[in-house]
């Protein structure tokens, strides 16, 4: 029996273009919660309040909305110089970087769902200022109220137009382990959800539906409760943020979630819970349903526009 | 630098004894809320409604409460001799037996705290039969309602004379990840918190207060939200069981927490929340505070029994 | 000034019909949670656990699905002689009955919108049983778990073909304050929410779609938290009743909902939280969105089965 | 049979006094976030942002922290004369004075209890600039989540060394009406709770430990959920505020709960739920319990300053 590898320790960040930088980084601080930590040559760099490294959104500035690259952060540098190994021996060959705001030197290759990612070790923990440090010592900083107080990078959904293609990939070469998929009698698959260790998923590949590669369905961020994803709904009304799908409970995964729109059209979602994964043997759901189930555990309705509208990647 | 040990996969189960039967296998069954699987040889095994294995509690009569033994899952066959073969090296051999209901061979070893342990990989995934099936792929059955409804194992609690000693040993040979712990000024550790992968904690180790060795703190069971631990308050008090602790917030581990005995004298948790840890270079946190912060965040005082109270081994 | 009046003190009982009695009594008790309290001549008494009363829930066999009659109760025994003579004096004659399981003699009428209606006082207190008695003696009884747990009866919602005038009706002769009512521009108004004393609503009215009269809209049970409107929408998949809407917030009284349809066919909420009102001269707030924005405050969009079915009144 | 008197609406203000004049104000908005209306005459006038009123707390620079009156709006003009002849009645005649900020002419007399109350019908209604503004048109203001958010003002703690005669007094003059109370056997009432309409308690009078009178025991604002109050006590904590009691459940009401001392000394709760009453007969409910039982539903400990510390009354 091949042993399961756990070699990537978690989604490390990512990086998000905007036509709107203003609109987008004030939306990111103000609605969705995040703390500013730096801006050099067009971008912002942001983290929650309860991530462990310095920052895990990268906000550029560009022509369109669209996904910049998804960074992979590895459990150690031999595990990285294996999956870059492992990359290269599969023919998805990329290059090294010498680093960004935030992490060292990483690797940059193309998914064959089309997406920029990198993969790297070294990162920069975040060290709080006094006024910032919270009165709990294994807290990276105070809790955030501000907007809906967004608190860790979760998870990312990009689509791809052959999901088992994609996903295959990710497991063989990178340890991600398929943990639900969704195959509708008949059809292609249509969404796989993946995850390394204990989460229900880090990705999911959910299916294109149009002529083209690369695209971002929406970038997650996580908080702990139930109650935290109900406040939020209140608060993106308040603050004038519409709300396109949710609070509800999805079916694949089981989180309770929440998605809107940022100024720039990036798909946003708030998330908390999702099953936890502990059998090292566990064996992947296959779901066959469709329609309004295909999304949410308790019927609700699925709008158009989540099916249709992404975001793209970066030529 | 080392790189971490990702070989064990979870707490699989727990033995508990109990000088009434009848009584605990009531509590379990009806109050905690967990399902019978199968009862043999004057034990029962039993199971949390989101347990994937087929049985995580094994409850024994015996002349006395305490712990029987505690199981550990590996993430392979190969992880498994990997591991014995580090008990053996470090002195601490053991011996393997055939299994058990729901596992297959153990290496059943004693640690330096003096708690019988055992390794295993082999185990039986629950299969829930029609009228237990949920109607949601990726959960083992039904929800449960009856009594607290734990949903799963969490983590342990055991007692040691020498901390660091016993957390050593965990670390070193079973790839345990040193969290967090208590080092008051110019006292002895008195705390330590250890985890496998992502969870805040697996195991805990805590400072054995008499002049004895092997004793058990707590087994925790996990419930999804905040709520169902307020919940479960309700619900013990209107079932006739005792609170002697929470609900409240643990300063280590952020969980949010509720004690009681079971009628044998063992001390169950129902857990919720917890940080996640996901960066593979976490630092140990060190707590130095003691006093009515030792075990809660939000100041409320502990009651002595939690700090007396234990139930002893098996010779 | 007139002053207000407080002569209504709650919504006592309403008796549901059903053409599948067993079907319907079997959802009521294993599903919805109530406790049955009495049977008798083709009808099943039953309640919530926290309901005062005895029974509050009167299920009635019959040809088909609707609502047999709603009884309010008086703060006292004059209130409900100077109620009866306000209805007399306005032209809504009825007549007297010598009372049913769970109270004594009631003054039926009809409303303009078509409902059979009862005013009654008094009141069989719920006395609980040993093995029912709750640990907290300002309880009626203990806390259910089983299936959704409804706990007391909240509001109802029926339907009217000219809502100004069956409000108007309810307010000057009965003492309901008018909280809400929804008056899209240039259409007549489509709802109107109105209270006793300071909840946001003991009787919804909304707008016949069909060339009927007095068609049940929905019943509605209360539970005390969110969670245990999320819980319930677990339990109902579970249990296999299909959710119809919800869980949601609406935009009219900020109830946290979820609707089912029992087997019957008569729709039924559950229910949690709200506006409070204090305010003794609260003015009537006055909506005029449509479409998505009409029944709630997320903008969840509405199924339109909600818009279209309903149950008929008996004739 | 007497009808019952509904003659009062709410609990409009309170004023409480601090020595310590800054620290006060900066935490009743900063942490507890309420939201400063205006600032006079060495007064701040706030308000929670759910309250209906323009102002429901006056908090005045004095010597020494304490209460410096109550007041309670009634339900009509007509209601308040005849509120008035009832004190007058009882000997218990006060003095009319003009008004404040936010209310208009007010009959200020003396509990027997000591403390100085007013009764007053006309009252400003809060009205919301264009940006404080709700997109939720029953709801006085956006909702606020400064601090711990505060929404409105629910009831008040006074002591009193004859409770039964501090209690008669309020229900027989102004109708409030006795809904449980403490009587330890062999020992006098140690806590009456009393409401007016639906909420298990407006006012609670609890036993006064020293040989003194007028003093108060807690001021109260309520906010919605369960999950406000858990995470109003992060909040508590990471702001610097200890937590004097709670979160915990109260025996009495089944209010969840939480206490601190705003810097003045003031004891201030922040509270959510509650047992609802709407039996126009609710017979009182005598417990008879002490100890570690006396307050919480839970069995958790009273720290000892709990039935000790108060704040004295304006002479």
């Amino acid at each position: 029996m091949d042993e399961p590898l756990y070699e990537l320790a978690h989604l490390g960040h990512a990086e998000l273009l905007t036509p709107v930088y203003e609109e987008s980084l004030a939306f990111f601080v103000d609605v969705y919660g995040l703390d500013l930590v730096a801006e050099a040559d067009g971008s912002a760099y942001l983290r929650g309040w309860s991530d462990h490294d310095l920052t895990t959104l990268k906000l550029t500035a560009a022509d369109h909305a669209g996904l910049g690259h998804v960074g992979w952060r590895t459990v150690s540098p031999q595990a990285l110089d294996r999956r870059v190994a492992a990359l290269e021996e599969r023919g998805a060959a990329g290059k090294w970087i010498d680093g960004d705001v935030g992490h060292g030197k990483a690797y940059q290759f193309r998914a064959p769902s089309g997406q920029q990612m990198e993969l790297y070790y070294e990162a920069e923990k975040y060290q709080a200022p006094a006024d910032k440090a919270s009165y709990l010592l294994n807290q990276p900083q105070s809790s955030v109220s501000r907007g809906v107080g967004a608190a860790r990078i979760d998870h990312i959904n990009v689509l791809s137009r052959d999901i088992p293609d994609a996903r295959k990939f990710m497991c063989d070469t990178l340890g991600f382990k398929l943990r639900e998929h969704l195959v509708p009698p008949g059809q292609p698959e249509v969404g796989a959800w993946l995850s390394l260790m204990n989460k229900a998923h880090d990705l999911a590949i959910t299916r294109e539906p149009a002529d083209t590669t690369g695209r971002l369905h929406h970038l997650a961020y996580a908080v702990e409760n139930r109650s935290d994803v109900l406040r939020a709904a209140d608060v993106f009304c308040e603050l004038g943020t519409p709300i396109e799908f949710g609070p509800a409970k999805h079916a694949r995964t089981q989180g309770f979630f929440l998605y809107v729109l940022e100024p720039g059209g990036n798909r946003i979602e708030i998330f908390a819970g999702g099953i936890h994964i502990y059998a090292p043997d566990w064996e992947p759901v296959t779901w066959t349903t469709e329609g309004d189930g295909r999304s949410t555990g308790w019927g609700l309705a699925v709008p158009d526009s989540f099916h249709t509208h992404a975001t793209p990647t970066l030529p």
